[in-house]
């Protein structure tokens, strides 16, 4: 069975020492989490995502999901009591408003610990992942009533939630949905049509599950102008709050996946369910994106989660793995062979995977800081300078990381050789469980499309111009230092070639967007390599002063600072190509004749 | 069920347009090969597999293989079928020698005609596949009678082969192999062990299953020197070729795997079976490295064979999904969405696999060329140039072919959304099957270690100067003509690329075989790049020289000079990257403690 223990040194290092999370205290919720208060969350959300969570991954990809004649949905066994522990532990409702039934602490930690649940178990944290978005989406554009009577039971976990976007005919072009909903006399809508690859859209893990779906009131514009988002339980809700009768929605079938067994991927028909409009009717798919941001960031999050539980399990194997000898000479002599970890094809695979993983949860941490500033500091141009930065850092992390997750548990699957095929050992599962988060909230090519086409220009440009201007200044304010010339030096490099890609892309992308489409996904690449290499510019700046200071545990400062020398060297070169890539356009591609492909 | 039309066309472009494969007729079995003749054989094998071979891929992939209790193993149904007719047809044998019942026809066309049948199946075509390697092993290593005894029936596929190498403690390293081999009075030995990973190990598709094992016969060497190669038979053939007693061998278990589903992949348990030494006693690395090579190319072509059909249903799925609308306005504006191939982005998709395919289809039939060269030319120093070269290329054809195989692969999954990750659309299959191909015959790290470590250096460089002066030449000589100077500017930017690494390499990987190790994966890909830009250099030459006589089908030669503007353009840049990171060493790698990874 695959190991995982939650990296919650690294986690503390980057809170602390990089982001210096206590600097923060004057925001609200934060002045409760305190440097001893997160240590202790950080450490038993990993203790039970390693004790609890983990053990049931393995057996869950393997039992699957049933649908039964009565279109109820069993999950694996062992999620019942996983899922127990976890919500009785409170970890729903971490950075929920106390209203609510939450705890109101940052959402930075709720992110730290979401890590550690969904390398333990993807599959079994997209119910309450999905839960997240529903009460995201119901606390922003819900009446106060609609808040109240669902929001609380969801925190809790008794309730999960679900979106309802997909229609076989439709994904990313919502549009042209069908799902059509009747305004009733008392205020209500009768809601017909179906959904396909609705996460969690039915289980046996919570006594009732509260749909968001969006459908197109009788008479509404044609188009993502005559959207309107619905709430639809699956049982009614009485006014005490108790389950009463089943709703018009049903389970029609579940999805034979490639991976995330575990979870429930419904086929949900909808046949005059009754449901209640939440905010205004046809403005929906702004109530959508809400749910929708708060679930990229989750999606990103699980590229990183399998990154990492990859990387542990062969960095394991690799130190463990008797095989061949050193190219320099037997390092184990009386051994019959050396460990494979002394190869450096093996050491360039694991360090390239390692050092993604901790500059990618940086930078997860550093936009959950912003969402925190946005949601929490009174001070309005702060508030919304952090809101524009998560804006256009969203399409970045949810493309890049998951794009590099399941790339990187390629690679650590790599790393087991034929082992590594074999479904017992469970690197497969890492990989057919990372490919559907490239796919989902939106594939990675509209979150290329999203940045480059609505992003990089939205107010006039400003994130943009701040993210640069920030990333400009800690190379310019150290390079001078020679102790961290090195690092500046690349990190500027990268800098440019982004610079000079954002410049092309003002230049040409406006004119002809064909060419901004064609450079989109390469310009997204670009943004994860400045961004993971700013963060390993932090972070070796704050793990040399450590080293100066003679604080802590020396051995992982210096590896720190290795993983950062290793960044530099090995993954930002990779900003030239991408600039390459770029500038050469879309006229070729586009001058191919459909029918020639 | 995904479609597949064999790319019979482009094939025919590479052999007759671009190697001008008429030229060699001089080579035995190649006046056979006429262009009628050869246009006859590719298309009739590309029909059988669209027609026969096809249908069985996804429901091959459903049902699996079954063991039963009596350690017999039964493949998929459909399988029989399309086995039977496959080797009916003599494909088997297109290029064994007369003499052992073959047709002896150019090892190249056997290379274009298998891409096409593992398109289709490539779970059913390691039956087969396996048998060539073990055919090849036989013809160069056995003695008369083994050659006589087990050749001719195994080319007419009535029975299979299989390589036996592998063992739970040992893959890379067969060193530390334990078979062990007791010799016998009757000149025969008894062996004994168990061997893991072994494809088509044991199944219900033939008579008779010829193993060739790799054991050390007591007394032996310890390490490689001690290694001996055997044949054993799963029934004992008698004098006049019948199959008669079950020998000691059975199989254990099959794996359950991601992907290859319809391939039994067997624990082989050897229990005193009986086996005869097949060349001589503790040479058996050499006799295996027969084997290897063979499949090596076999596995290449694998990679090449599922970003072929996976693209293909891509690019299908492009001109027919209706989601959004074009960038610079609706292109279908009667539909309610325009196909999604009028995006960029979806375009850039779908090349980088075509460009990758269309060039690697070449390389791999110029490498092909080679062998025939190497055993068919009169003239020994033709015969080892070609040798020389085949030898370089075989560990890049393999490392690179399966790497890109499996990334376009995921990458046309990722055009069909979520349907691509659902098992229906039968594309999670291709990147299921893709993937076993970057580990067996030696994981894709051995591959590269083998470049830099073996084939880089081999006579005194002689091989990799005869490719760099092939490709210089070819730069040199076109750069002046108008049409042509754009693709050599580019390759001949890549190849300085590749010298300076080889440059490099000479410089520090001597001295230092870890930075040697630490620059094999970039390397390897680097020469991936350069062999496959090359051939868009000669392809595009030859497109343009038709275009310009006005011969055959222009929209097709427009395309092709359409495709290799858009290797320069997009896919040589990565050479720059490549050479970046091997500069950078392996110090750092190296520099990180075992357990602070």
């Amino acid at each position: 069975m695959p190991v995982y223990q939650a990296p919650v040194k690294d986690t503390l290092f980057v809170l602390n020492d990089v982001l210096k999370f206590q600097q923060y205290n004057n925001l609200p919720g934060f002045a409760d989490a305190d440097a001893e208060m997160v240590e202790a969350i950080i450490g038993e959300a990993g203790r039970m995502a390693e004790e609890i969570i983990l053990p049931t991954n393995q057996i869950g990809d393997q039992e699957g999901c049933v649908r039964h004649d009565d279109s109820s949905v069993t999950t694996p066994d062992a999620f019942k009591d996983a899922f127990n522990a976890y919500r009785e532990a409170g970890w729903m409702g971490l950075s929920i408003p106390e209203e609510f039934g939450g705890q109101n602490l940052p959402y930075t930690l709720h992110t730290a610990i979401s890590e550690y649940f969904s390398s333990a178990n993807m599959a079994l944290m997209m119910y309450p992942g999905l839960t997240q978005g529903a009460i995201a989406a119901l606390l922003a554009h819900g009446s106060d009533e609609q808040k109240h009577k669902y929001v609380p039971k969801m925190t809790s976990g008794e309730w999960t939630g679900t979106m309802n976007l997909t229609e076989p005919h439709c994904g990313t072009d919502l549009g042209l949905l069908r799902t059509k909903a009747v305004p009733q006399d008392d205020g209500s809508y009768k809601i017909s049509g179906q959904k396909i690859f609705i996460s969690a859209g039915e289980h046996d893990l919570a006594d009732n599950i509260i749909h968001l779906v969006i459908a197109r009131i009788e008479g509404a514009p044609e188009g993502t102008k005559g959207i309107s988002l619905f709430v639809v339980p699956k049982y009614f809700v009485g006014e005490d709050g108790s389950v009463g009768e089943r709703n018009g929605v049903a389970c029609g079938s579940l999805e034979e996946k490639m991976g995330i067994h575990g979870n429930s991927t419904c086929v949900m028909n909808y046949d005059e369910a009754t449901g209640w409009l939440v905010g205004e009717a046809n403005k929906g798919l702004k109530a959508m994106f809400t749910m929708m941001n708060e679930a990229r960031l989750g999606v990103a999050l699980q590229g990183l989660s399998i990154s990492e539980v990859a990387y542990q399990n062969a960095a394991d194997y690799a130190r463990e793995r008797l095989q061949g000898r050193a190219l320099t000479g037997a390092e184990e002599p009386d051994q019959k062979a050396d460990p494979i970890i002394v190869h450096p094809d093996i050491r360039r695979t694991l360090l390239t995977i390692r050092t993604f993983n901790e500059g990618a949860r940086a930078l997860m941490l550093w936009s959950a800081l912003k969402a925190d500033m946005h949601h929490r500091s009174g001070d309005a141009p702060q508030a919304e300078s952090a809101h524009d930065l998560l804006s256009l850092m969203t399409p970045v992390l949810k493309g890049v990381l998951t794009d590099k997750g399941y790339e990187n548990a390629t690679n650590a699957q790599q790393v087991y050789g034929g082992h590594g095929y074999i479904e017992e050992w469970g690197m497969s599962q890492f990989v057919r469980d990372a490919r559907i988060a490239m796919i989902y909230e939106g594939a990675n090519g509209i979150q290329a499309l999203d940045l480059v086409g609505r992003k990089l220009g939205m107010k006039n440009g400003k994130p943009i111009m701040a993210f640069f201007e920030e990333v400009g200044e800690f190379c310019e304010s150290n390079r001078e230092n020679d102790d961290l010339s090195f690092f500046t030096k690349h990190i500027k490099k990268g800098l440019n070639d982004m610079q000079a890609s954002a410049m092309w892309l003002m230049q040409n992308g406006m004119k002809n967007p064909n060419d901004a489409g064609a450079a989109s996904t390469d310009f997204m690449h670009l943004f994860g390599l400045v961004g993971i290499g700013y963060m390993w510019g932090l972070m070796a700046k704050a793990a040399k002063e450590k080293l100066d200071n003679g604080e802590g545990d020396k051995a992982f400062y210096e590896a720190k600072m290795q993983f950062a020398r290793y960044y530099m060297e090995r993954l930002m070169p990779e900003t030239a190509t991408r600039l390459a890539r770029i500038q050469s356009g879309s006229e070729t591609m586009m001058a191919v004749p459909a029918e020639a492909f």
